[in-house]
């Protein structure tokens, strides 16, 4: 869809970094005149509800430098240059977590913050799921701790807002009415 | 909460913006090395889930250059200093609808990407709307398509994707139960 479509009249790359770019576009309005975009590039990134074979899902609490906070999220992270997301979902299931499954469903994607940058998450669903004998390595600069919890403990965690991010809050009604 | 706490070392601004500044922080990490962590600074935002008498939810079409394409989102912005998210809420709902409410109910806030930014979104419910009489001005970079859909309709836009960010994706499944 390309109502009020905004062209492109000049790009300024302002930061290139290991994750994320910054670029500013001059852009033309609908209506001929011109604004600025402050625009972030980001790879993409994957999410995974995990439920066991007893109702309990599947969480990681982990520092976010950006919040200056721990917070519980579903396991997550970023897509590596030409992985399939699908590969994604399964490696940082069995990084952060030391499951892994034998099906990756897709549930849905979502661009997490439209109005200044274009990173999408791919939510996936991992269906029958196994501990595996030896965990795989997280990254060096990465610390979680694992949690399994019920529904009614993951509303506690909404509620306190020990859960605060957009694609586990999006997971726990999903999940509310998925185990219902 | 502070678990894994990752102590800023130095702080480098790289970008600010009119919207957005982005900076590079050397943390200190759990295991005593040093990591880099990109993260962009963002004043936060509200959404508003607003449903007129006859249970049509109000959704708003609007170019987002981010993702170089059009998306159908419940009304939103960012808040603007000084400003109590609620009273954001009204304004944005007024100058993105033409609709005004008795009441701004808080229904969550979340981080939108937590993993390189700082944005908070706080979600809001417009009780007792009412057509205004004169709508508000939008901002002059700003086109907006207003949109009345049953929950049917919103779903076919979730599932075609024409709904697709994470706020309206949580306000969709927020609404299934609420309109049930």
């Amino acid at each position: 869809m390309k109502k009020f479509e905004e062209k492109t009249v000049q790009t300024n790359l302002e930061f290139s970094g290991r994750i994320i770019t910054l670029q500013v576009d001059e852009v033309l309005l609908p209506n001929g005149k011109t604004a600025k975009r402050e625009i972030v590039k980001h790879p993409g990134a994957v999410a995974v509800i995990a439920v066991t074979d007893d109702k309990k899902i599947i969480l990681v609490e982990q520092y976010r430098k950006a919040l200056e906070r721990s917070i519980i999220e579903i396991p997550a992270g970023k897509i590596e240059p030409n992985e399939a997301p699908e590969l994604t979902a399964l490696r940082e299931l069995e990084e952060e977590t030391g499951y892994t499954c034998a099906n990756m469903k897709f549930i849905q994607s979502f661009a997490t913050s439209p109005g200044f940058a274009d990173e999408i998450i791919h939510l996936y669903m991992a269906e029958d799921i196994a501990k595996m004998e030896q965990a795989s390595a997280l990254d060096e600069d990465e610390f979680v701790e694992l949690l399994h919890v019920s529904l009614e403990e993951m509303e506690q965690m909404v509620i306190s807002q020990q859960i605060f991010d957009a694609k586990t809050a999006f997971a726990y009604i999903w999940l509310k009415d998925y185990l219902k």
